[in-house]
């Protein structure tokens, strides 16, 4: 038995890529797009774990787009409490939250330790930023940074 | 940068852990108890990716319980549409699916189609289990048997 894909549904595909390629890094592996079903599934992959999702050895994030309906309406996807959030490690998380950051990007949860950040996809997935390996030293302006909102 | 896991809160330890590991099949490869924050993090990978998830190279899934407060209150976590399911491949899918029902696990959506199945885990998160390689035959009970619910 092998983990395969965490599923998200996202309310606008062009917004979600360009969050979580553009911004997050991540690389689109695969797409399929299903005329019967009016959906869209993009795979993504951290560019770290690309050749193991190429080689179908996953771990993935699955974005399920559900096209308009007939009156151009797209379902808004709320968030619920038993899904926490999608954990990814960087290798350094102050490049990381200020790239994020610079592209206009909050960081819900600044690493004011030097391991640990939380960000918010568009719709409203929590996402989770670990540095590799040990803590970086506290650094400005992030030590001192306060939280913004939830996630 | 590269995947680590996917957080998801459990209101019953205890019961989740019987899903999982019991039922599912996961394997604990960590756990967590956090004494000042009064939450526990159980840490669970699927049997064909324990050993790259002991060597820290996950992917797994992060289990998060929160203690009982000062009144033994639990949080009762609801689900969003935002957050979609996790998906696992499986060697066999009907025998995954006998395994379960065997267990009690209401088959959501049974693999009429040889390939794809449905359950849900106690706090209601979506997991989909897919056939490694081809489809199978349709098979019975499975090719006649009606959906159960949502997920």
């Amino acid at each position: 038995m092998e983990y395969l894909h965490t599923m998200v549904r996202v309310h606008d595909l062009e917004a979600s890529l360009d969050f979580y390629c553009n911004k997050l890094g991540l690389k689109e592996i695969s797409r399929k797009e299903n005329e019967k079903g009016k959906f869209t599934l993009v795979f993504l992959a951290a560019g770290g774990d690309e050749q193991m999702a190429k080689d179908t050895k996953a771990p993935m994030i699955e974005l399920t787009y559900n096209w308009p309906d007939s009156d151009g309406n797209v379902e808004e996807y709320d968030k619920g409490r038993n899904f926490g959030h999608l954990a990814y490690r960087v290798e350094n998380i102050y490049a990381t939250c200020q790239a994020l950051r610079d592209a206009g990007v909050d960081i819900n949860r600044p690493p004011r330790d030097g391991y640990m950040a939380f960000i918010k996809s568009p719709d409203g997935i929590s996402i989770e930023l670990l540095q590799k390996g040990d803590k970086l030293e506290p650094q400005e302006p992030w030590s001192s940074m306060e939280n913004i909102g939830s996630w």
